[in-house]
């Protein structure tokens, strides 16, 4: 175990004001303890956490799956969905005026590498994300880049900005094709599924057919929107997909990570359609390029975080003006202290967005 | 065989005016005889062929490979890349005028379909293609729609403006993104692959690194343009591509068809970058979607035909105006007669377009 | 008064088959009368006429205005907005069966000028206008070019179906950026005018001011969804509309083709934003064009008509799934023999969309 | 004159290390002198200047016309397009590298304000121009944010990469549309015209027609590659650039802020064409927009500084790759103090990009 850089962080004592989540050890669990408070540098900001909410990332790390034992040095304030308030400006920074309320982009990018410079930000060859590979966002306060705070306008539930991050997803996974009068398939209807099935709808989509493993996650689509749902098994659901939409689909947002729901989306798809592929898996996918995509001229969207500002921005607008009741896709909330209950629901599957309040 | 229908087609004696290259039984091989003069419908028109050339997809025919058994009935006169000079109007048509000389686009489409409902001719459900659902061009008089001409003007050589289809596929290709002081990689130096690599260079690509398993078609890519030369083995090319172009390239044009290419595609291409798929392969290919496609951001695109009629009026610019100088694809000129000399030579791959004159 | 053709269309006795309002001579007014029914041509259709609506158009033909003393060559059938049912095939047509209702594309485009050629059917150089440059809309039976057919769904109104031309600019104007979570002003609210609010609206539009002289239409403008609601006066509404919105817009939609109108838009939208420009007016416009267009980085669209065949594709879209309530748009009907109370109607402006019903 | 201020900055002294060309009071001419070495503060950074190149908007500073009295505050350093070398990095900032040769994107932005957010950076609301608002670059050092350099290669020239800057407008006014194998005129040929038609014909433009009055510009625009050359007078050219360009033309680059040119483009450009709008003039323009934009389906686009960072990537991949010889755009070269010759041979109209060198 890091002890030397452990007790840099997590102090036994409780005369430091900052109470955060950590990955402590490189083992499963999480801990809870009091750390220092950080200090805001150049171009950074000190945020009162107000809010913020669970992802399934913070799952794998919390059960430290190959991925995270790879990519997490701990010990590691976890957490990357947060809504603060700003309290103290670094050096450099003169906006937004204290007391703010805002969201955070949790990807931290360079600003150098040839995919900023391109303002491909969101590939950002150097990001570092939130609660990743620096200290995130289940603790009382936190720093971050001014650059990845989003006033939200202070008529917006705390909750609610912390998940503009996941929101933020979908809104750019709904970003490659006009929706409006479409028909679509979602694949997979945790939090960002359900969001996207909400902005689709926003956005004027004619039928939405919900697709999940889950039945509580297919309840969750129906109260944001879909119009049909089924329940995905062990074989490829295209015939339901298909019957239930009266036809192939102009567009498939893949949002589960399955092969053979990638598979799926490119034979449900009408020829000249688009895929957005979001969702993340284990397995590769052993597509028939030649008659599903060559031959239907499809494209195929990889959408990996948010455009950034572009997403921002127009997430920002739909919370802001109510285009979207973000609210209904949190369907349980927790003290911060009560991590191992939230993580414990987290895995079970029976939820939508999982909120963590650090009071 | 279809002895009936054959004997409507084809014909032992000398009275007949049209000389056609057949597919005449379902067996390995053409034959070569003269065939009753088609009339043009409505909407259709009569041309006196000046040139066609072959394509890939004649050398399937000619094989009588399984894709062929099952999509062409013979008799079936074969060919699909043509220039005709317009002979005669069929009923309801007034241009373009008598003795015009033209350029075909091969697909027929339906206009009905939901498809081309939206625009989307190039993916029409009900597509006819010339010399493989409906006689071809591999003949001295050919009828067509009058929507599938295109006058190519009259300074344009006969073996270009028939070649103006295959290049059409790589005006396509190149059509999904700014090429414009941008590095990009093509897999497979065939007419169309090379024919992209004169297109990217005629937009300002940077750098273009060709690959194929060819010697012969990496000399063609050199004369079309290309900076650097990969040719392929059993093993993937990516360390190489990656060295030739000084980094991760900013597209991909996949025209080989084979999964090894297509994955190389996905991991040469920087994030944020894309990739044109047109290739057609009998295999399909295992992609590692989450780290290849979605954590890159990379966009693929299917490419088939040609945009109708965005791609043709693009195409004929470029030929109209000189940009690409598209007889330099051309390697080898056939009397029609001496078909089975093409198709030997198509089937060593020791040349670049074949050409074939009818008179 | 050219007598002659005068007599070829319009009959007086009562043998004919076919009613239909005239432009008979070359002044103001119409004449109601029968004429011959059409016969379907070479890939034309014969209609029986479910239902016409009326537009401004036939009110500048009527009146005998300059643009109409130009153009207009009686006798004319007029009427360019139709909903009808199949009921004959011209030779060379199959589709769409007998019986089938259909909305229809009121340009009939060559297909052959460089415009069409590239795509770019809206703008064809030779289209002729049905009831203006051809017989059209206003009669119980009309032909048309099969292409310009589209069904509309058997459970969609015909008066509905016959607006599908009008709501189609609409849904043009509204293509030209994305308009969910945006806040847009719309100047004139006629027919086309509060259909954009509705389209705006299903798409998501955060906010929509409504910009008209006339009371009657900002209250239809109300019933399609927009949000706020400033009358025009013979000063510019600048001021009104940014307090309306809450600061500058994303985009305008000129729809009135006032000069004053067109100025404010491009002092109104946002530096980034855009404008389609679809209303037609008698005045040039004086734009600043430094400050207002270039140092504000706007773009302004030119939007005539629809485009061909993607607008219909959409607009039959949202008018199949029910995503905008078209109805809502039509406020009075009428029989085709009331047609001068029709017009009356429309020269007070006392109206929404106005229909006729040729039974 | 603010006499306290102007001794802050410009010393009689000769113990300062950085001589800078100055708008030392509010009148006509420049003033050369000695000032303080700026510190770069936090995210800036100082650079040794290389080269600096003179634009029209020094000529208005230094003639002093009524924008600049109203816009500029003398004491004030002149001067925007500039390449130097990184000598020193402010707080928080750690590349590019010491010695690292940059081109400079001369608009500060503010990062803050609605167009930031939401990726419009070039129309920012607050931005600050370098040798208008803030200290600039006709010195021999200057300091700037390390978010506006651009690492250019250490094989460009440094007047070439000062250069950048206005070759950037010119490839940021080529972005609106695909220009490969299309026509195109350019209304003035100064420096940003010039290498529009450069970066028009690396992009596969087939006709390029330049219009200016000045003839010694109508050579460079040939010297650039335009193909036929029309000097404008009182009257419109319209039929003479149908004429060179044998018909409407697909794209006009409006760089003249000429009324005349503005009318002219909309008249010259072919139905369903577009316009970038980058010159600025003093008058505004009497456009028929129902004829001449919305009946004829034109986009116009006002084209103002460079998208950030999309433009700066793509010139700065056209100046590492040599697509465009921007070389030869510069006509002239002065030392820094001979900035008066400089200024009277800008005046004098018979130059093309005229350079400065501080040593």
């Amino acid at each position: 175990m890091a002890e030397g850089r452990f007790t840099d962080k997590l102090r036994g004592d409780n005369q430091t004001d900052v109470r955060a989540v950590l990955k402590a050890t490189p083992t499963p669990g999480f801990v809870l303890g009091d750390v220092e408070e950080p200090d805001p540098s150049n171009g950074w900001v000190l945020l009162k956490v107000a809010a913020a909410s669970v992802c399934g990332t913070d799952l794998h790390i919390y059960d430290w799956n190959p991925w995270a034992a790879r990519r997490v040095h701990p010990p590691r304030v976890v957490g990357h969905e947060v809504c603060g308030e700003v309290v103290e400006h670094g050096p450099g920074v003169a906006t937004p005026a204290l007391g703010t309320r805002v969201a955070v982009e949790s990807h931290i990018v360079c600003g150098y590498c040839d995919e900023c410079r391109r303002g491909d930000f969101h590939v950002c060859e150097n990001t570092r994300i939130l609660g990743v590979d620096v200290d995130g966002a289940f603790a009382s306060k936190i720093v971050v880049p001014v650059a990845n705070v989003w006033p939200a306008g202070n008529h917006v539930a705390p909750e609610v900005a912390a998940a503009m991050e996941p929101f933020g997803n979908a809104v750019h996974a709904c970003s490659y094709g006009d929706l409006d009068a479409r028909t679509l398939v979602v694949f997979g209807c945790g939090p960002i599924g359900c969001a996207a099935i909400a902005v689709a709808r926003a956005q004027g989509a004619a039928r939405v057919i919900a697709v999940d493993r889950n039945p509580y996650r297919l309840k969750l689509a129906e109260r944001m929107g879909a119009h049909a749902f089924i329940r995905a098994g062990s074989t490829p659901v295209d015939a339901q997909v298909i019957a239930a939409a009266g036809g192939l689909v102009d567009c498939a947002l893949e949002m589960s990570g399955s092969p053979t729901a990638i598979v799926s989306a490119t034979r449900v798809v009408r020829p000249g359609g688009w895929i957005s592929l979001l969702g993340i898996g284990d397995e590769p996918a052993t597509i028939d390029v030649s008659n599903d995509v060559v031959m239907k001229g499809l494209t195929l969207h990889g959408v990996v975080g948010r455009r950034l500002p572009a997403t921002w921005e127009r997430t920002t607008a739909y919370v802001r003006e109510g285009v979207v009741d973000v609210a209904a896709l949190i369907t349980h909330r927790f003290a911060l202290d009560d991590i191992d209950e939230a993580m414990a629901l987290m895995k079970s599957g029976q939820c939508g967005k999982v909120t963590l309040s650090p009071a």
